[in-house]
C-alpha cells in the first residue's frame, strides 16, 4: 500500500478531485439516446453494471432488457428477443461505455430520450434517461408490461421533447446551483431529490410555458414533474457522469470514477486504471421497505446512481438529509457517523456542496481506493430497493465490498512499478 | 406560581394546545383587506404590536403608516397624514384585533390584498398581507417612496387577484401538508421559507395557468413567486393567526396566543386573559446582517411573525433549519440546544410538525407562561432585522423578555382566585 501512496499518486489525485470539484454541469438538451450517446446503435440496448455474458442476466435486469427489445420493435416476443441477443443481433452493452449512467436496471434503448449534461469547464458530457414517472412498476425497476410501455411512450413523445425544447430555448440550465441549494434543503441528491426536483420545476416552468408549442403539453410536463419527486435523480446522475468522467483520464490517479452494480456484481473504475472494472459479489442492502414488503422480496437488478457518491453526494452527504429516516431508515446519529467516516477515504472536500449540520463543511469528494484499503472503510451508498419480481419497494444503505478496492490498489501498484 | 398550576389550568392548557395542534389551515382566498378583515374600515390603517398612542410611533412604523395613508389617498402629504391621524380622522389600529397579523411594520390598509386562511376544524380565519416582493426596501420594512408604491400596486392589481382566483378555483389550498413537508426540507417557516415557497409554487402553478384569465398574468405571478423566497412567510403567518386564535377563548388557559413587537415594546396575549396585552421594553436582537451593515444600523419597527413561534415553528423548530447559519447566524449546536430548551416551556409536541434531526420529534407547541416563569426560559424567536432608515438588512434571534410572562401569570392568578 505504501508504495502506492508515494509514487506520485497524490498529485494525480489532487488533479482528479479538483476536476470533479470544478465541474460546471449544465443541462443542455434532451434527445433520443441514438442521437445523443457516443457509439449508440439502433439495435443496441444499454444496461447498468460491469458487463456480463447474456446468460448471466436472469432477473429484473434481463426482464428489462428483453422488454426494451420489444419496445424498440427489435423483437416480436420475449423468446425472440432472447434468441436475438444470444445471437448478437441485438447488442447488450454497458451504459458507462456510452457516456451514460442508468438507474437500477439502467436499460436505455435507441428511441428513449436522455438528458444531455455538459460540463462547461471541460466539454465532457454525461447522459441519463429521463425519469420514467412515479409508478412503482417501471422498466427501471425490472417490469415490462403494457402500462410500462405507455409510460415510456409518454416520456418519449411528450415529456422528453417538451423539456428538450425548453432547455434549448434558455441556452441550458446550470445544475450546480440547484444541487448546492438542494443540499441545504435536506436532499442527499441520491435517495432524496424532493428539493432539487422542486427547484427544477421552478426554474423550468416559465421556459416550458414560453417555448413555442402547445400550452397543454407544458401543463402536462408540469403535472408530471409535480408528481415525480425523484425526477431530479436522473438529472443529477447525468451531471454525475459528466463530472466523474473529467477524472477518468488522469494517469496514476487512485480516485474512483465509477461505481456500479449489476444483478450479480458490484464494480468500480479508478482514474489510473482507465476503463478496467474491479468486481466483487454484491454486498447486502440494509433497506427500509414500503409497507407490505419483507426482506425476502428484495433483489438486485443493477444500478449506476452510485455516480452520486462518486461525486460527493448521496451517502457522502447523509448528514444533509435527515429526512431520509422516513424513507430509507437509519438514525440521525448513524447518518452523521457514516458521513464523518467518509472524510477518511476521500481526497478533498467539495468547495460548493456543503452540509448544513456540519457547519457547512464541504462534502467528502474523491474516493481514494488507497485510503479505502488502508482504513478498511468502504463507501456508504444510498440506494433504491427493488422487488425480485420488479418494482420499487424501498431504499436503504449499501456498504461497498472491499475487494474491488484492493484489486484496484494492486493494479495501480503494478502499473506504477511496471 | 404553584397556585396557577393547580387551579385547573392544565386541562385548559391541554384544550388550547390541542386546538392549535388540530387546526387545519386552508388558504381559501386573497381579497382586499376592506372586504376580508372583520371591522376593517376605509380610513383605518392596521399595524403591528400592542397599540400605542400615535405620538409613540417615531421610526419605521410611523413612516409606513404615513405612507399607507398616502397610498390609500387618505392624505395628500406626510404632514397631512400626521394631522389626520392625530385628529382621529384616520384610525390606526392593531392587526391582531382585526383577524390579521403583520410582518415587521405590519402596515395593512383597506385596498391591500390579504391572504385569507381558514381553519377548517373551527372556522376561525386568519389573514396577512400578500408578500410585497423581494426588494430590500418595502413598506413592510418602513420604507415609503415611489418604488414601494409601484410594488404595492403590482401586488394589488396583478399578484393578489390572480392568486385569489386560482385559490378559489381549486376550492382552497391545504397549508398544513406544505408546512409539514417544508420542515423536512430545512425550513423553520419563519426566517426560512424557501422550501415552503417552492412547494407553494408547485401547487399553484397549474391552477394559476388554468384559471380563466390572461396567461401573461399567470406567468407574471410565477416569476414573482420564483424570486420571492420568503413569499410563504405571509401565508404561514395567516395560517398561524387562524391556528392561534382557536386557543384565544379557552378560559383559564396559560398558553400564549400571540407575541408581537412594536417600535418600542414586546407584548404577549394569553388564552386565559383574553385580549389583554402584557408588555415590556424590547430585548436586543442578535442579528447577522447583510454585507455592508453594522449593528448600529439596526432598529425595531414592529413585527407579528412571532405568530410562527406561537404555533410551534420558527425558533421552536430551529433544529429543522441548520441552513439558517448562513442567513441569521448561529451554529447547529446552538440551534439544537435552543430548540431542546423550548420543550421545557411548552404544553405539548406538535403531532404533525416534526424535526428530522430530533428523530422526527414533534415541535414544542403551546408556550405556557407558567412554565416560562418557573424555568426562567423565554421563547426563542427567529426574526428579520430592519435598518433604522428602513429596509431589510438581515435576520437573527430574539429572546423574549421575562416580564410579560410574569405579568400574565400574576393576572391569571388574580383571575383564578377572584
Amino acid at each position: 500500500m505504501t508504495d502506492v501512496r508515494v509514487t506520485g499518486l497524490s498529485a494525480a489525485n489532487s488533479v482528479a478531485a479538483q476536476r470533479m470539484a470544478q465541474a460546471d454541469p449544465v443541462l443542455v438538451d434532451v434527445r433520443p439516446a441514438l442521437a445523443a450517446l457516443p457509439g449508440m446503435q439502433p439495435h443496441m440496448i444499454l444496461t447498468s453494471g460491469a458487463p456480463m455474458p447474456w446468460s448471466a442476466y436472469t432477473g429484473g435486469q434481463r426482464r428489462a432488457i428483453i422488454g426494451a427489445a420489444q419496445y424498440e420493435g427489435l423483437a416480436s416476443s420475449a423468446q425472440d428477443a432472447d434468441a436475438r441477443i444470444a445471437a448478437g443481433d441485438i447488442l447488450v452493452r454497458a451504459c458507462h461505455d456510452h457516456g451514460c449512467v442508468g438507474s437500477v436496471t439502467g436499460v436505455t434503448s435507441a428511441s428513449m430520450p436522455v438528458l444531455v449534461v455538459e460540463d462547461r469547464n471541460s466539454g465532457t458530457c454525461g447522459h441519463c434517461l429521463v425519469y420514467e414517472g412515479p409508478a412503482r412498476q417501471r422498466l427501471t425497476y425490472g417490469v415490462w408490461n403494457d402500462a410500462v410501455r405507455d409510460q415510456l411512450l409518454h416520456v418519449r413523445d411528450v415529456i422528453g421533447p417538451a423539456l428538450g425544447a425548453a432547455v434549448r430555448a434558455i441556452g441550458g440550465l446550470a445544475l450546480k446551483p440547484i444541487m448546492r441549494r438542494a443540499l441545504g434543503m435536506g436532499d442527499d441528491l441520491h435517495s432524496r431529490n424532493v428539493a432539487a426536483t422542486s427547484i427544477f420545476y421552478q426554474r423550468m416552468a416559465v421556459p416550458l410555458l414560453t417555448t413555442p408549442g402547445s400550452s397543454d403539453v407544458a401543463l402536462e410536463v408540469l403535472r408530471f414533474l409535480e408528481k415525480s419527486e425523484l425526477f431530479f435523480l436522473h438529472v443529477g446522475m447525468a451531471s454525475g457522469k459528466a463530472t466523474a468522467d473529467t477524472a477518468r483520464d488522469v494517469a496514476g490517479s487512485s480516485i474512483v470514477t465509477a461505481m456500479v452494480v449489476s444483478e450479480r456484481e458490484f464494480a468500480i473504475r479508478v482514474g489510473g486504471t482507465g476503463d478496467t472494472w474491479f468486481r466483487a459479489p454484491l454486498p447486502p442492502l440494509e433497506a427500509k421497505l414500503f409497507e407490505g414488503f419483507t426482506p425476502d422480496d428484495l433483489a438486485f437488478m443493477g444500478g449506476e446512481s452510485l455516480i452520486m457518491e462518486t461525486i460527493g453526494l448521496g451517502g457522502m452527504a447523509a448528514a444533509a438529509a435527515f429526512s431520509l429516516q422516513d424513507y430509507s431508515g437509519g438514525t440521525p446519529a448513524a447518518m452523521i457517523a457514516t458521513n464523518e467516516q467518509m472524510y477518511t477515504i476521500t481526497e478533498t472536500e467539495h468547495p460548493e456542496f456543503k452540509i448544513p449540520f456540519l457547519g457547512f463543511r464541504g462534502t467528502p469528494l474523491g474516493i481514494d481506493v488507497a485510503k479505502v484499503v488502508t482504513t478498511g472503510v468502504t463507501p456508504a451508498i444510498h440506494m433504491g430497493a427493488a422487488h425480485r419480481d420488479g418494482g420499487h419497494i424501498g431504499a436503504g444503505l449499501l456498504r461497498a465490498p472491499l475487494e474491488p478496492f484492493q484489486e484496484a490498489v494492486a493494479a495501480l501498484h503494478d502499473a506504477a512499478v511496471a
